[in-house]
């Protein structure tokens, strides 16, 4: 690694396959040695090799040489710190190369479509990164904590999902998907901090209350999803995340990953470098 | 004026009405005395400011107590500094509160509507600061110059567009339209840097020099454009460009001025503080 204190690379140490929801601390910074202030240091140091790779992917897609893309999917229970990576992480890059989608409750002419089509609509194309906050998965998580549709259907739904992720990965999308995993213990300190602070009761809801005590349901349907979405194309990524700091770092370093392994290249001019200065000069 | 630096509103002094491109001196920065290392300064330490605002924005429409939006049209020639724009003065606030939209040559899908069909479906909800890099001016600017439309049909759509941008600012949209200015031969520097680095050889179209050609006629369609669609609603402000870090901080000035005219509160909850803090502790 030749990142300052990763000791194991995130996307190899968070990566779930046969997932068990309870190894996972959510206090924990696995694969990172360094504490926060070196975190944040790390944070705005990478966000400069973020940048690059992503005006490289934007560049090549923009000459038709990549058909690549990158898909962020995050997942987590409210307070978890979606915001912040989207705010912290996201934020660092040029907006012009991002697509960002917030799937709330779904419309009417959304149900009346299969679960996939609002998504399917929102993938990012060639040369950007997509961000969806919430997706598809809510369609089997709260769909399944709420009995929204039964057994059978949430079941063709996980086949569904795994179906959907392996052609998008086919047709050049990197699917990083990651679930922030806080403790129940974090979620009502910062619930609390939200009724404390009269410039944040905006972003709290009474419902907030009601979904966090079904909190092991949503654990239960959480591993679930993961155990039966997760595959080698399409890993799930489950992130500690009562410490932000971590969790932020960690988004950060997979979707560099990503971006790495599509490696997209400067284009090359597809012009005569000499003739058009000399056409500039003249004009 | 409370910025360090600004001797003069950049909202009173930039504003256009009865317009003379000559006026205008591309090297200029009116209204401010600082220099490029204060205005960096200034721009770091202003983004606090607007992103603040940009919360409230966004939290005030999330209860359904405000209307509002803000909506940036950006115009200029190639290499002005759009992207430098959406990239430092944009991507200052959170992303999940921009909608950013880039009008290319426009679809056959799009040219079998009015040209204001695809501009509609692109404006920002409510809550959101809305960016438009090329909009429904390129209409009446490469359309006059290359004669896309004949003189009438420019004349129309001239009216439409102030009936437009009345309806729109009517309906809570803060129109700041912004064209950045700089001289022929910033242009001719920045283009050659372009083909001067093979990392910026994406960015440089043979065409562009065509346009180059007819920088008059351009310039001409602009002062036309701007004389005709200034309003005391929806005024435009020509900002000098050939210093980026000035027309960054005059941006960001505009931004954070409609904001404030906004004002936008924070929400009050909707909800019973007390109770809730009673029902979470016990969750």
């Amino acid at each position: 690694m030749s990142k300052d204190g990763w000791t194991q690379a995130p996307g190899e140490i968070l990566r779930e396959e046969g997932f068990r929801l309870d190894t996972v601390d959510p206090d924990g910074t696995p694969g990172y040695e360094g504490d926060k202030a070196a975190g944040d240091k790390e944070l705005e140091s990478r966000r400069e090799v973020l940048g690059e790779l992503q005006e490289r992917l934007f560049a090549a897609s923009r000459t038709g040489e990549a058909e690549d893309a990158v898909l962020l999917v995050l997942q987590a229970m409210d307070s978890a710190g979606k915001g912040g990576i989207v705010r912290h992480v996201v934020g660092g890059v040029d907006p012009q190369g991002v697509e960002l989608a917030a799937f709330k409750a779904p419309t009417e002419e959304e149900l009346a479509h299969d679960f996939l089509w609002r998504i399917e609509k929102r993938l990012p194309r060639p040369g950007f990164i997509g961000v969806f906050d919430r997706s598809h998965y809510e369609d089997v998580l709260i769909a399944r904590v709420h009995g929204l549709a039964d057994e059978a259907e949430i079941e063709r739904r996980y086949d569904a999902i795994v179906d959907f992720e392996r052609r998008i990965a086919a047709s050049g999308i990197r699917v990083v998907k990651v679930m922030l995993h806080i403790s129940r213990d974090e979620q009502r300190d910062r619930l609390m901090e939200r009724l404390d602070r009269s410039d944040k009761h905006w972003k709290y809801n009474p419902g907030d209350v009601d979904e966090r005590r079904r909190w092991d349901e949503y654990m239960a349907a959480y591993e679930m999803a993961i155990e039966r979405t997760s595959t080698p194309e399409t890993p799930w990524h489950v992130i500690p995340a009562n410490h932000k700091w971590y969790a932020r770092l960690a988004v950060q370093e997979l979707l560099i990953d990503a971006l790495e392994d599509i490696d997209p290249p400067w284009p090359k001019a597809d012009f005569d470098v000499e003739a058009e200065k000399k056409r500039l000069a003249a004009s």
